[in-house]
């Protein structure tokens, strides 16, 4: 059975981020679930999602949140599937707090950083762990990214007729 | 009876931080407890620890971590006593890391955020909460201001009496 | 008689930010009075203010100023209340200016600081102070806390039927 | 047959740092191989390993580098296993620079970024890759956080003891 | 034969950015080409144009990009000729990360890095390379440097009436 | 004969920053003349205003410039009058590279440096070196301190007014 | 009668930066004295020296203080003498939470600050402030500002003899 | 004949930095003099030298400075040849006070800004500038690119054997 992806945010105003990795998780056909449960607000559910989430059937968790961004850390110590923190930008510094709350783990309790408000990659990341022993999923991605590569070129065409003489 | 302070540090390499922390609250003869919780790698024992604080006979919680520091915020989750946050410096990034993960809370969850380490105003800014109804500790306060005035005035007459001319 | 919670801003200009500390103690039916008293333009009446804050029945006294904040650091220098800094973002540098200048006290004079631009977070904090001998206004505290995480459940849920699938 | 760890550093003065990867995959007998590759000096072996990777085994790479660290990004454009990135602190900087050249990468293109020198987290967060198809491995795993959490208590008692009065 | 300046996005966004550098190429009459190529989506058609830019009649490569820019080192990998670098702001971090990722390279790939967003400066610096031994292209370049301090010194007049009294 | 206040801004982009220098000025009656001249565009004219400033009755010399904002250092350069930066925002960097940029100069060349587009305190400046020897300026400075403070109080009153209960 | 210039630090361990900034007043002949005044320790005496430094014979005050340093911002606020500051180097941050909390100034009360550590030329600001109204300063300046330029242009010749070929 | 690189100090201080500049320019046996400059000790000379350069046989100037670092853009005012500009890492701040005064130009004044301390960089960027018309010089700069590659290799094969089982 399909190992399912976890994605908590710490407050449902994180959504309009988080939607990023819901529609890559969906062209992936990836089975996932959305959660809000915050660090803070709500540690017992946030915890108890972490330390139950293996069983559960999860294979990766996505986590994200702003500030202070504790959320990805939680979830990280109370399970040990891979754990990938999407720092959020909030009104002040620029999402700075974030990343650094997110990806300056203690030892032994690694949290898979993607970059401010990173959230389609969060869920590519999630999708190319899930593929290291998924042959189709390897072959999906592969096939997005000729597919990317193609789509660049064309631009670039596009580009150049525009501009070179 | 005497409301104590709890101390707690992310991992014993932050003591040589936080004994300021404890030297303060023996100057002033507050009961405390020191211990070692990890928001991380101990979540349980630092949120039972935080949850029946207020049971415990505790007026404040001092919190040290360094990095992605989520200790503060960690013991903010888990009680409404104040809690105070010292951002402690670590190997790289100057301790911004710790400062941003503990003082940029999201709201309903403060942390008294104090200078990166800042163990002893820490300890200071706990007796201070408890001297809000404790007279005695009030005065000892104010006089601790006066002694610490006396001796910047004795030192400026020091450098005075070498530098001016 | 119960303490009040001394608001100050630097300028009549924070009040945006400050409203939201107001309207948290008002939930709280926690007393207040708010002043604009500026550490640089009227120096002598913000230090009045708080060389008498204790004997005028203040607990807490929350400070609110941007830029070169200095006005959390005057209270503190003038009680031995404690004192709530909020740094204010300006229109420029996103805030960092008023966190470094509210965080960073030297020995002896701390100031708990919370977010940039954490009003309500300094109001909910001077509320902990008050309430560490207060049990009524504890259970208070616990109770928002309680139907805070009922909300971001609430929350989730709503969020669970929109995208899980 | 078990997935290796490739383990790419861009120069052999990173092995300080690297080694502690090392030690952390020797622990969990997790097979890996380290290289020198530069994504500037040696691009072409640097690419070459990342697009075979898969087809020669690899299940996760981890990529440490420096400055403009861009080996990491190098990884992840030529292969969809997971790459996990190493900022590497330098004489300058204090390692901003590479942690943000490892992290704010393009959508589509993850890098999953540790801390700053956070080697140990990265060959850790490998083995969680690996292990969430890999049930003895993730048994591992947990029997070391809890060996983690005992060490973390024993430390506390003994604080405890040496502090509490 | 004039020798061509190369222009290469990492990305059709950073068009209105790169546009500048188009419009001073053409005030100098100088020859260029302008490509889509992304170190990461299409690497090997990056390198390919690098490698060979030289023999196809390049003197000076522009490399625009943002966020973890590896663009410019990617192309300075690939050839011995100048490369000039742009970092691009983005939605996050005000560009400052793809400034440190495109000037902090290291020993032996230099890229000569220009100003956040700095597109016209990246062609007036590679006017100024092919100039060096042009003894035409030296002397526009004088002119307008002429014409640019007519232009300062005019509007000084202006501001001068206006405000002197 | 009253000594006049030079002030220089790099680009007349930079008159929106600059009008409030002049305004300050205007409201003490204090004399001053204002040019646009560059440290890179007109250096010959930037020097030459500065190295006969003295000579030419200027008792100050007030550079606003954004980025890498030389043009304060330059003028200091060519005279030994006191010179005050105003480090004015630019589009990206949020003030930072000008602040960095003004300050940061080397022993024996001193800026006096006022806020991220500061401008009025530069003027407030100018007039309080002038006012040094001018019993009437002096003055006049003290009467707007006082006027200041009042403004503060009444500010005060009417916040208390609609906040306090 | 000479005008003295007031150096105020907030500590006594600012010492071996404010020696600096006394050694360029003994160079040239400027009247000074030194004080240790606190602006959080000891408020009302450095309040004292600000509001009565004009009338005491001060034409200038330079304040050197570390970390949230307010103590030129302490004396701007109670003079209209021209306040230099000096931003000290502290333990963490590198200086720039004592450069920001010394230039961020808000309206009305500049200060006039200098590079971090940058004490000598706080003297030399001091110095030049003076020369405005004093030609024999003025012209003490000029000769060491040329005998400057020689000792740079002599170390050039050796750096040419040495490295040239 | 043969084209010079002119390297400009701003202080002999930075020749631990500039040697290795000085070094690379001498492997690749180009012309080169040094001297010491200082953007505001030596105003007139530096100008001068930057005036008269491409008549006096320079094809590109290399500028080191630290702090406010002013002396790259000085020679780019004064010259339409190429300036490279080595941002120097001085006491405080970590450089980023020196890149950001190097790198952030205004339009039309373009410094090819190298990493902090990177005078290898700059010397190697000079040689790429010269070896644009100069086929010799190219060559040497890709036969040390393979010569780099080769030891990157050799290095991995160490590594390889060292750690891989």
């Amino acid at each position: 059975m399909k190992k399912k992806v976890g994605i908590i945010m710490g407050s449902d105003s994180d959504l309009p981020v988080v939607e990023k990795a819901i529609q890559v998780l969906k062209d992936y056909d990836v089975p996932f679930e959305v959660h809000v449960y915050s660090a803070h607000r709500t540690p017992v559910e946030a915890r108890e999602f972490a330390v139950s989430a293996r069983d559960n059937g999860f294979g990766v968790i996505i986590a994200a949140a702003g500030m202070a961004a504790h959320l990805a850390g939680a979830m990280a110590a109370g399970t040990t599937l891979p754990v990938i923190g999407i720092p959020v930008k909030s009104k002040t510094l620029d999402g700075i707090d974030a990343l650094l709350s997110t990806v300056q783990m203690p030892t032994g309790m690694p949290v898979a950083t993607v970059a401010i408000d990173g959230a389609a990659n969060a869920a590519m990341l999630s999708v190319q762990i899930l593929a290291v022993t998924d042959t189709e999923l390897a072959e999906k991605l592969d096939a997005a990214r000729a597919a990317g590569a193609a789509k660049v070129l064309a631009k670039s065409r596009a580009v150049e007729e525009t501009y070179n003489y």
